[in-house]
């Protein structure tokens, strides 16, 4: 399984969910920009000692991601329609997450293959991204028998 | 599902958990003492406009809490056996999440009816606390079908 983030924002989420890969052994890829540096402090204190930062796939756009990227890109996002726990994961599939202020264009909702999100009771909007990564990844993981 | 923290120590992650509880729908409780006032900056701002802080419940030892909780308490620990997802979840379960820096005292952790853990690479120790709540929220949610 592998994770991919769309122009993070928050360094301390993006730290967190860095180290969640090194933990479960996924791979971890960022779509720049990022409104932060790896360096940063708040970056490298979520991530721990857990993350070797030469480890993080940094690419320049979508399109570049998306022709490095083999398998299905399924895309975290409130607008969805699917349930993440209603997906059949593989082994190649890569979760990915938008901004945290504004999730991904339009353009880019529909160029992932399957869309999910995580149930909410009415009128709430989102949890934290780090969480809602987890929450994904983990879900498939178990589906997968973490391999 | 309830979720409940041991002495948090960090506000951040308590604040992410209560918003998490906050979408799910979930009694959110933390034993004191906290590290930390719900009114402090890094709590609130975690939490966004979604917590009540009038809706968390504090408690003043484990012993309190559980003599208020009627279900089962589940222990997330990273030196329990179960995996958290072998485990049947029942809706008056309650999560429990330990300090940030040690987790819960061993008398504690023997005081929980099931102790739990998140599957890992060897080496490597545990994923920030928050997005493990999430996870074995999400978890039970799921076999309770959002309930």
């Amino acid at each position: 399984m592998q994770v991919c983030l769309f122009e993070p924002e928050i360094a301390q989420n993006a730290g967190s969910i860095a180290r969640l890969c090194a933990c479960y052994g996924s791979e971890f890829s960022i779509i720049e920009p990022a409104a932060f540096l790896l360096d940063e402090k708040n970056f490298r204190r979520a991530g721990m000692d857990y993350v070797d930062k030469k480890s993080i796939k940094l690419h320049s756009s979508f399109a570049d991601f998306r022709s490095a990227h083999n398998g299905r890109v399924i895309l975290l996002d409130t607008k969805a329609e699917i349930t993440y726990c209603k997906v059949q994961y593989e082994p190649t599939d890569c979760i990915m997450a938008g901004k945290e202020s504004s999730g991904v264009p339009n353009e880019i909702f529909n160029a992932c293959d399957t869309q999910v999100k995580i149930p909410m009771l009415d009128g709430m909007r989102a949890i934290n991204v780090a969480m809602s990564v987890a929450v994904c990844l983990s879900e498939a993981m178990r589906q997968l028998n973490w391999r």
